[in-house]
């Protein structure tokens, strides 16, 4: 394919985006085929001779596009928000174009050097503390900094190394078999991950309660830690979740943190979610204590417009991971190596992935990032209120943010499967389901880049409707007749 | 921005894609930015209101591409080559638009079936053990199959993971201290960081010495094996490679996969830039052996036109790879499980990577693909030629397809690196150095997608040019004139 006809063809995929955008709300939220569906309609191997771009794009619309379950819709109410939007994919074309694979400085400095530059401004804009940033407002290079890892549970798990490096520093090799991590059982599910990759022997996953809202329980944290010092091990990680992805459950970082400091451990704060909100005065109470934090992440694609992935991580101090992850053998040396953020991540290659958040920040400007959370926020609320309408249904936990958690009241657990399969089913919205104390609950997600208030009406249209369906399929008159 | 909006801008951005491409190969290669150019370049915080596209484009220009290294120029000669291309690039744009997060079956079901297919392509194409196949020819699902992974560092990790679980099955914990991994002192530093991320105790590095042309002494391994069985260790995991990243020296991988069939270890064969040669029948030899390894990785990205990040990795049995990765908490548990690529590797979250590779397989077609290889060959063999003309240069090591490892002949090891220097400071080409037997060495790695002919003529010019000058530096005659 030559410049000219990829100038074509790219201007058509432009185009065929556009048309995407502009209709994929009429589309089936969720795709409907069935396991295995995809191979029989594909070649059993790849062509001798060149297919031109037409007819890939036929066989794309004819053949992938009903496999495709629409995270774009603005009826896409399913696990959390991933928002794309159109500055950052600019950004990815930009990326993917000059396709530059910073693992070192001099690999392209610019690849590098912007990723510390938004991330700093990143970092402000969320109110960190000054700690977690590369350069103060003196321009002084401090020891912390942020850098852009390719999803949250990547963010869990190099955290946790950096974690062990710092714990084991000074101390015998035969030490590691005694370390401890922590976390609620509201915990994402990429710490018991990260700890399976890491071989990290001891994980203590503490119960949250319903009576706390599902935060993490400080008081049992603190017992636990005693407990297991007390038994010869090692505590060195813990991670604190601000909106959990089940409930958006809080916990209390500013005593959690008091405790980690106490007894010497990482803490790991994950809010790949709710952690943009932090730019919001009025959700800046759930953010205090980060001065006593080791480790914040949230991630740019699931609500601030970025394109996946982008999962923005801050460390106040870079040293542990260096210590972790640095290795620099002989083609990689070179000038800058202080910089090179393959020292901050487990792969070595990285893409150019600052460029679409620089895309994003300049292209909304803050007020308005700040007014499109508020706009989900205030959707959410509107949900909230229309569920209260209805006395079949119950919200299950405090709505917080987009996410409201809530099921068919005074039913057994089916009414509330049965009512989201339906809502699936229909193809005009798609919600996924979490488990809350033995209890089957739906979960209402807004934070979609499209998504406005006539999608959450017709959204809680549908669940009205659903609801009575189920409900009359439930009753025994209702059959009978 | 609007759809009107992001159709202009887009189309304005496939232009400037267009006119880089058309012009990259005047820039200078490597950027000559000094650490920390770019942060009294841009603003201290992001805007506060919406700045428009032509001025971030105008920044861009101005301020970012100074510090670019154009991995994508034709005179690129660094590293390995990290092919882009049109069809991918395409690819790219349409996973952007359609911003799937495909961790699991029905997050988006083409998301995950297209990658099994078109892992099946590949593998078929590079004449594969069918147990690598998700797929045989009669349609039976088999125990293997392929994965995109973002890196060769997380196929390497991955690798580890699943051996490690494989070893420990059925063991009491405590014998995970007691794990050893083998490579040679050649192989990738990713080795090494794999060890240092899953907590590895122990590894052994084997010496390549040069009289094997630096490949693993499969010999050595052996008795490193068994030395380690007697003193009460558990070897697991062996890594060998084709194509190191040093000097393209090639493990003997059928001897290496007896020894390890032998004692029972999985081998991962790391063979990123070169494993794509497997489709030539003329290289088949080197990859005899494939159906004793159990894992094997070719990067998409290096040498087969496909955008980072493209890492392809098969198993001959994913079962390990689950046991070592799987958790699917509540909100993630439906139908089409089995299927969740999730469990293949470390992170949750997942591009909808396997389009873009779809796209070039069907853009170029498999015979292109061969020629699009053998050109680099060739041009890697012209190169050979050219150094062979000139009596004050010498190669190092057999040069191997695009890679020609040649330093200064009969001087120091400053010779080659102020000859490195200047080249790379020219702006003409870049190159980067290894070190091999205590010498420094030049590395002139060719397989860049626009690289033709008359680009490494060029090289040759250059490097014979600034020999003269280094040469003529070095003279005391030259520096008393």
């Amino acid at each position: 394919m030559g410049i000219e006809e990829f100038r074509k063809n790219a201007k058509d995929m432009v185009d065929w985006i556009c048309d995407y955008y502009a209709s994929n709300e009429k589309l089936p939220v969720r795709s409907e085929v069935e396991p295995g569906y995809l191979r029989p309609l594909l070649p059993k191997a790849a062509p001798q001779s060149p297919e031109n771009f037409s007819a890939i794009m036929q066989d794309f619309q004819a053949k992938i596009m009903p496999g495709i379950t629409h995270w774009q819709s603005p009826n896409f109410f399913a696990y959390f928000p991933s928002n794309s939007s159109f500055p950052a994919m600019l950004g990815e074309m930009l990326s993917s174009a000059l396709s530059t694979v910073g693992f070192c400085w001099i690999g392209s400095p610019a690849t590098t050097e912007l990723e510390t530059i938004v991330m700093d401004w990143l970092g402000k804009l969320l109110c960190l503390p000054t700690s977690f940033l590369a350069f103060d407002e003196q321009g002084k290079r401090g020891l912390g900094g942020g850098v852009i890892q390719g999803s949250a549970s990547e963010s869990t798990l190099v955290a946790l190394l950096a974690a062990r490096a710092r714990a084991l520093a000074g101390r015998p090799m035969e030490d590691a078999g005694n370390l401890v991590a922590y976390s609620s059982d509201q915990s994402h599910s990429s710490i018991k991950k990260a700890c399976m990759v890491a071989g990290t022997p001891y994980v203590r996953i503490i119960p949250a309660s319903p009576e706390d809202d599902y935060a993490f329980d400080a008081a049992a944290l603190e017992e636990a830690i005693r407990e297991d010092i007390d038994a010869g091990l090692l505590p060195f990680y813990c991670v604190a979740t601000i909106g959990t992805t089940s409930s958006c459950a809080v916990d209390p970082i500013a005593e959690i943190g008091r405790i980690t400091q106490q007894y010497g451990l990482w803490l790991h704060v994950d809010a790949a979610y709710a952690g943009v909100s932090s730019m919001l005065p009025e959700y800046r109470h759930y953010f205090v204590g980060l001065e006593l934090v080791d480790s914040f992440i949230t991630n740019g694609h699931k609500w601030l417009l970025t394109n996946f992935d982008c999962s923005c991580m801050w460390v106040r101090n870079a040293e542990p991971l260096k210590a972790a992850l640095s290795l620099t053998p002989a083609y990689l040396r070179g000038k800058g190596n202080d910089l090179d953020y393959k020292d901050w991540q487990v792969p070595l290659g990285r893409r150019f992935r600052s460029l679409k958040l620089w895309f994003v920040m300049r292209s909304y400007g803050t007020e308005n990032i700040k007014k499109f959370l508020r706009h989900h926020i205030q959707l959410g609320q509107l949900f909230v209120s229309l569920i209260q309408t209805d006395a079949r249904l119950e919200i299950v936990t405090p709505p917080r943010w987009g996410l409201i958690c809530f099921r068919v009241r005074g039913a057994g657990n089916e009414a509330t499967q049965e009512l989201l399969e339906r809502v699936n089913k229909s193809g005009r919205a798609f919600l996924v389901h979490t488990e809350l104390s033995g209890r089957f609950v739906a979960r209402m997600a807004i934070g979609g880049s499209l998504t406005q208030e006539r999608h959450v009406r017709g959204a809680w249209q549908l669940i009205s409707e659903c609801t009575t369906e189920v409900l009359a399929a439930r009753s025994k008159y209702s059959k009978g007749a």
